[in-house]
């Protein structure tokens, strides 16, 4: 081995590492949103996850990659390492949108939607935001600072599931006609604690990794003080909802806690290579509290979003893709405007381009299960198969 | 650090990273195989999984490292981190068969079993195939590849495994006199899906460490594409199994469809280092329908494998050992003749052995639980514990 | 890169890979202790030990690691993951003491002792172990060998746990008058199963990260070794406590096996690097051992332990740190006496802060729940919210 080789080596490796992070946030997902579904949905969420990474995975391999980043290549590792890298995020923008259609969205519309999504919409998206300059400079001066995605896979996600929810409506019973709020608990909560933690070690792969080399001292202190500040956001998004709740209700609401974690790890996916190590816990604190006035704010709306995505994903992207311009403009190129103008033109792409594609897909087939199959549980009619067979149901 | 240290090294933290990937496919198993049989039976499976990985491991450690491979020692890595890599295959042959034979076998005899299979059976397994030159021209100038156990794991557990079941017979009440069969269905899809997905992210480990080193540019291309081909391979065994339940039944049966990516993973192990980047789309499509078509045929059998181990193990293990001699046979020294030899010797060698092992076994202590016990569930006779006490059973 | 990077490179991403494995005893520690506890009491612990993460690793950020070790700073990698990796400790060991108050011991109370602990008691313990000359040779001329922890961890988690039931008292209705002991049965085994699991991987980067550095040829083997001998020493505690059981029941008790499993790796702890291959597993088995007759000792004084943390972490980290200078004094300065010196100094510092402490925050809010609260279980008082809402209770 050559001097010159270990650079490519060791960030093979890097990359390898990263990507499988990121996978554990597969099961992460289905976890998560298995856990707090109604247990007669929750193989139909289980089964969507699973084909999600599936179709999404196959769709960025045969299509959406070259899309994104032109022939299969890469600088200084191996190019199926950066390859893989990608490929473990693509499914995660279309998990965003499908936990907050759960419930209702059948599983069939869903798939044929990731494929979309996966082959061309979030190509396109990865593409004028990392992969080309389209958007830096040749289109209205625009630089967005966005490192591992708060606007490119978490708003994007967001937006789409916002379009899914206007086109397919809210669960059946979720909004009493005198404007009352049904509330419907989570089936298992241990499995959406589970969930929430493998999604935040995945976060470790999702942004260490988007750093692109560990190859160099600077790009080692770069790779470790992003996993730093990211973890840091979690920590204060968790806190800051566990402090809201305690004093709002004197009742520590853990599946509230735990989206306050995963809205400061979005909040600071947009720059955690460039704060110092206690910023992060203000745009975390920030991330936490706005999970919890987003969850009351959609639902005032009556945009009914089970898993609490939109205040997670969308709201945080753009609290997150805001903060790197209010907090890390200093002596840099970035501007607290070219960060608005991302996040403008991206949400507008993604949720006009979501818009049309479910659409269309909804007049072909129904995206929502009929009343009765909802009424009794996605599982059955779906799949085939209960979740829990054997356990006799409270109610 | 020397620049000849720095293989080394890297070699050494690359095992390292690998075993623990590996690691996960133990809870893996267990959380699938826990998923799939009913309540009763819940606490057995957890606790055969259990001693398996710490009989194997300790009886590999004791006795079976030495005949696989001679003495502690490697070239190019700790000589601890070659061995904990070897350490992490071995549970694994014996999981493959203790799912198959789950709600009616007992935990000692197949504790037994684990320390035979570990300390002997398997070891001799890989001597021939990977540890020495006995199989590589030797005998029959046979050349079999197998990068990282199609046949030398997954097709070795899958003949113990039918071994198993010829001697112990099917679940009481699974086939009916009048030739029906019984569907029982999985108990906990939630615990399935985890239990799968941790055994596919464990494969990256498994097929990525087999090429043995990363440590050179040729080496960590290897390695990337190794996983990325593994990774595809389970993405078409999942989306094919999809089409085939969509357009058989309409139902998307989620077991079935976490088991034709399983099946994908098996098939393409014996060379992911071999293909294309498109090869392994058709190598695990063709593994996940040989997986769907082989349940339907066990069953007519009337050979009750209650996991689908035998279709997902036995017979891709053997596809893609053939696959290999299909589709990489081009300009290498391997023939599909090799390949198809390296198939019946180790299936020869591994059905016969584990069949005297098992038969002589079962004539000391009963492999099977008595009728009352199997009734009852095996988890208060043999654990003295139930898997859920505090839920209701619906039946 | 120039050679001299190389090894700064290196560790650094060792110490984000070691970190990460540690981070999974997060959900581990969880799902343990979800396992374990009755289902009423399931949402209170995952809640316990979110925030025992979020609000330990805050603390230690902010105060703590200053105390430990001064400065962020570190030799030979990135300060950054330097601190990550000893952030993934400090949680740890309120994890320890968290587990063992549970189903009586109120959130909000737990919270306040994590400051206190992560800020304050848990840096002064590593500090004059780890981070100072303190106790080696300047007071009692004392050396103690504890390379991961089982004093500094596992001892110190066990000595407030400790002090907290002294405090807190046995459940409601353990103990009876007449001196019988009430079996209260774990409530999910696959979840205590799958919690174990992450645990031993997580004590991979635990053990093999503490050693410092991979960045030389006998680093290198030297992290080889510590995860192997760590791994033995799982091993033989599993079996062990198989044997145990087996022989004195009949019955082989996963819940026991798993914890006399993490009884060997608390007990290998001290010195996984300074035995040969063989020393762990007796180190281990004896550690088995001592979980089985420690959980039997601890109930006949009264001492109610839900999850047998007592054993698992305090006796068998005091078990682990004699062992370093039973079977690693040879031709080193490790001495019996000076380990014995470590454990009682440690011991006392840990128990009586914690004690005071745990008395005060006792005095100003009750530890314990109300016995209403308690009846009725902490999830709805604490989190409003249960943990399987929609599952019939059997009793």
């Amino acid at each position: 081995m050559d001097i010159q080789s270990v650079s490519y080596i060791i960030d093979t490796l890097y990359a390898i590492f990263a990507m499988t992070l990121i996978i554990f946030m597969v099961p992460g997902f289905a976890m998560l949103e298995a856990g707090i579904v109604r247990t007669k949905n929750v193989t139909a969420v289980l089964t969507i996850n699973t084909l999600i990474y599936a179709i999404a995975s196959m769709a960025f391999l045969l299509i959406g990659y070259s899309i994104a980043f032109g022939d299969f290549g890469a600088d200084g590792m191996s190019k199926w390492a950066a390859f893989l890298f990608q490929m473990a995020f693509v499914g995660k923008v279309v998990n965003i949108m499908s936990g907050g259609v759960s419930e209702r969205a059948k599983v069939i519309p869903l798939a044929f939607f990731t494929i979309i999504m996966a082959a061309i919409l979030y190509p396109i998206v990865v593409n004028v935001s990392w992969g080309s300059d389209f958007l830096d400079g040749t289109f209205l001066d625009l630089t967005m600072y966005d490192l591992a995605g708060s606007t490119v896979i978490h708003s994007t996600g967001g937006w789409a599931l916002l379009a899914a929810i206007l086109i397919i409506g809210a669960r059946k019973g979720r909004y009493t006609k005198d404007g009352g709020i049904r509330v419907i608990p989570a089936s298992n909560i241990p499995l959406l604690t589970l969930g929430a933690f493998l999604l935040w070690i995945g976060w470790f792969g999702f942004n260490g990794g988007s750093v692109g080399s560990i190859a160099s001292k600077e790009n080692a202190d770069a790779v470790a003080l992003t996993i730093m500040n990211t973890n840091t956001a979690g920590l204060a998004g968790a806190i800051m909802v566990a402090i809201i709740m305690y004093f709002m209700y004197k009742k520590l609401d853990l599946t509230m806690i735990l989206n306050g974690a995963l809205g400061g790890l979005v909040a600071v996916t947009a720059g955690p290579d460039l704060y110092d190590i206690y910023t992060p816990i203000l745009i975390g604190a920030v991330g936490g509290a706005l999970v919890v006035f987003g969850v009351s704010f959609f639902d005032k709306l009556r945009i009914d979003d089970p898993v609490g995505a939109l205040s997670v994903h969308l709201v945080n992207g753009i609290w997150g893709t805001l903060a790197v311009g209010i907090f890390a403009s200093n002596g840099t190129d970035i501007t607290l405007l070219g960060q608005i103008k991302g996040i403008v033109v991206v949400g507008l792409f993604a949720f006009i381009s979501s818009y049309i594609i479910l659409f269309i897909i909804n007049k072909i087939v129904s995206l929502r299960a009929d009343e009765d199959e909802e009424m009794q549980g996605l599982d059955v009619e779906e799949c085939g198969i209960e979740a829990y067979p054997e356990f006799k149901r409270a109610f």
